[in-house]
C-alpha cells in the first residue's frame, strides 16, 4: 500500500495513517479494483467494499468524489511552484467514516487551497434533523441513520486578479424512523472575484450551463438564480461573489440520472476555473488591490462562518474535523470601519454587480 | 449645538448629523440639563425627554451609557497618538431610536477600537422573541414593543502584549401581548490576552470583582462562570479569552439596585483596562507575535460571528447599523490550516489556560 500512495504528495505522517488504516490483504483487492491508485490517499471505504458493492450508489459517489478530488488537485499543482504540492491528511471519525483533506498554503499561486473529501455514517443529530426540516426535507424522526459522501473545495489565489472559486456536491442518505431510506444530491460550483473580467464571468457561467445542458435545458436558469439567492450576505444586502450554479434536494428523477448529473457538473468545475487561474495568476498588481482583495475576503468569512449551511452543519455536528470544514477561511482577512469603494473605481463597479446580480449569458 | 460638540473629535459630516439632528430649541433645555457636554455627540433622546423623564430608568441608562462611552474613548486616546481621535458617527434608525458609533482605526496603540452607544425602540420582530424564549425568558405573544440601550466595546490593541477587551451593558423594556411590562440588564467585561501574564489577568479579575463585592460578594464567582462558559468558541473546545463576568436577564432585585450595579460594572471597565495598555503598549514583540495575534483573531471572528448573541441579534434585526455591529471585528485575522503551537512556548501556555480556564482570584 505504502508503495502504491507514495510520491504522491502525503507528508510522513500521513503516510502513517494511511499504511496503518489499511493492510496487505488488500493488495490483491486493489489490484482488480478500478483506478483507485490515482487518488490523493486511499478511500475512506476498505477496497474489498468498494468491489463488492460498486454498484451501490454510496460507492459510486465516493469513487466519483475522490477522482474529482484528485484531478482537480493535480490540475491546481500545474499551476503552482513545483517544490509546493498539497499536503494530504486522512482522517477517520470516530462515530463512523472519515475523509480526506488536501491543502496548500502559501504556495506562489495559491495562498490557501483547499480541496476535501467526507465519507460519514452514524447517526444524524436532532439539531441536523430539525435544520433539514426547516430546508424542506419532509424526514419523520428525531435522530436518524445516515450516509452522506461530499467533496468541497474553496481556492483562495494569492493574485487579486485570480477569483476565488466555491465547489462543493454531496450524495446523502437518511433512513426514517418507519424504515424507509431517503436519498438526494447536492451542490454547486460558484465564482467569487475580486475584480470583475466580463469575459472571464461569461467563460465560467458557460462552462456550468454546457454541464447542465446535457441533462436538462430548465437546470441551468433555475440552478444559477437558486446560486444568487443562497450566496447572499443578507447583512450586507449584497453577493458573495459573481454566482454559478446551486441546487440541493436533487432526487427527481432515478439514482442513476441524478448521478450522471452531478458528475457532470463537477468535472466542469477544471474546465469553468483553472482557465482563468492561467490567464491571471502572473497579473501585476498594487498593494492597493491586495487590500480590497483582503476586504473582499472578510466579507467570504462573514457568509462562511454565518450562513454557509454546511459549514454549520459541521460546526454543530459531533466528531466533525474542525478544520477541513474551516480550510474554507482564507489566510488573512480584513475589515474596515465604513469601508465603501470610490465611484467609477474597479472596485465600485464589482460591489455594483454583487449588489444587483445578472444574467451573465 | 455646534458649538458645545465641537472639538469633540466629530468630523465633518457627523458635525452636519448633529445639528441636523437638534434644533435650537434644546439650547435652553441644555443649559438645565446634566453633563451631556461631554459626551461624543448629542444623545439619542430629544434632550427635552431627558430632562422630563429623568427618573425613568430609559433615560437614566441613556445617560448613562452616553457617559461610560465618553469616558472610555478619552481614556483610550489618552494611550493614543495626540493626531489620532476618535470619528464619532451619529446615526438613526428608520424603525426607532439611534445610535452613538466611535471608532479610530490602523492608530498607533489600536488597531481598531470601538466603542458604540445604541438607544432603540419599535417592535420586536418573532425571531428576536424567539432568541429570547430559548434563552430563559418567558415572553407572551409574537411581536412585541421594545425599548433596549445599551454600550457595547471591543478594543483590538496593536501591540500583541496589550490584550484585547470586551465588555457590553445593556437595559431591556419588552410589553406582552397582555399588556404587562418586564425589564432586564445583561452585560458583562472580558479579556482576550495574546500571551499570557497571569498578574494582569489578576488585575483585571480583581477590578471586576471589587465592582461586584459592592453589591453582592455571591455575583463576582457566579458570574465569573457564566463568562468562561459563555465566550467558548464550542467547536474548537477552547474559551475566546481569559473571562470575567457575564449574566443577562438580571431582575432579581429593584429595577434602582440592578442599575446601579450594573452602573459599577461598567465603571470598572476603565480601572481593569487601561493599565495594562499603560503597561505594555510599547512592549517590543515579533514578527512571530504578531503572527500569533492575527491568528488568535481569527478565533475571535468565529466566536463573533458563529456564537455571539448580541452579533446574531444584530444580524438578524431589520433596520439594524451593519457598521456598528461588525465594528467588533479586527482590522485583520489570519487562518491557518491546522496551526498548533509547540510545547512550552508562550503561545502554548495560552492555549493550555483556554482550553481550562481556572479561577484567578
Amino acid at each position: 500500500m505504502l508503495v502504491r500512495f507514495a510520491g504522491l504528495g502525503l507528508g510522513a505522517a500521513t503516510l502513517t495513517t494511511v499504511a496503518a488504516a489499511s493492510g496487505n490483504s488488500n493488495v490483491d483487492v486493489l489490484t482488480s479494483s478500478p483506478d483507485v491508485s490515482s487518488f490523493m490517499a486511499e478511500p475512506v471505504t476498505p477496497l474489498s467494499t468498494l468491489v463488492k458493492d460498486k454498484d451501490d450508489m454510496k460507492v459510486k459517489m465516493e469513487m466519483l468524489i475522490m477522482k474529482i478530488q484528485a484531478d482537480f488537485c493535480r490540475a491546481l499543482e500545474n499551476e503552482e511552484d513545483p517544490s509546493k504540492k498539497f499536503i494530504v491528511d486522512r482522517w477517520t471519525r470516530a462515530e463512523g467514516g472519515g475523509g480526506v483533506t488536501c491543502v496548500i498554503q502559501n504556495g506562489k499561486t495559491f495562498e490557501k487551497a483547499g480541496v476535501n473529501v467526507s465519507v460519514v455514517h452514524g447517526i444524524l443529530p436532532v439539531d441536523a434533523v430539525r435544520q433539514m426540516k426547516a430546508r424542506g426535507k419532509e424526514l419523520i424522526g428525531k435522530e436518524l441513520p445516515f450516509f452522506a459522501a461530499g467533496i468541497s473545495s474553496v481556492i483562495h489565489p494569492s493574485n487579486p486578479h485570480v477569483p476565488t472559486v466555491h465547489f462543493n456536491y454531496r450524495y446523502f442518505e437518511v433512513t426514517q424512523e418507519n424504515g424507509e431510506k431517503m436519498w438526494w444530491f447536492g451542490g454547486g460550483t460558484d465564482l467569487t472575484p475580486y475584480y470583475l473580467v466580463e469575459e472571464d464571468v461569461r467563460h465560467f457561467h458557460s462552462t456550468l450551463k454546457n454541464a447542465c445542458d446535457q441533462h436538462d435545458a430548465g437546470y441551468y436558469p433555475k440552478f444559477k438564480k437558486w446560486c444568487d439567492e443562497y450566496f447572499l450576505v443578507s447583512h450586507r444586502n449584497e453577493c458573495r461573489g459573481v454566482g454559478g450554479i446551486f441546487f440541493d434536494d436533487f432526487e427527481m428523477h432515478s439514482q442513476e440520472d441524478c448521478f450522471k448529473f452531478v458528475k457532470s457538473c463537477a468535472e466542469s468545475v477544471i474546465p469553468s476555473y483553472v482557465p482563468l487561474v492561467k490567464k491571471h495568476r502572473n497579473d501585476p498588481y498594487t498593494s492597493a488591490e491586495r487590500d480590497w482583495q483582503l476586504l473582499r475576503r472578510g466579507r467570504y468569512v462573514e457568509f462562511n462562518l454565518v450562513y454557509d449551511r454546511g459549514t454549520k452543519f459541521g460546526l454543530y455536528t459531533p466528531g466533525a474535523r474542525i478544520e477541513s470544514i474551516l480550510m474554507s477561511l482564507p489566510v488573512y482577512a480584513k475589515w474596515e470601519y465604513m469601508h465603501s469603494p470610490s465611484d467609477g473605481t474597479p472596485e465600485a463597479k464589482l460591489t455594483e454587480i454583487l449588489k444587483n446580480p445578472k444574467e451573465w449569458i
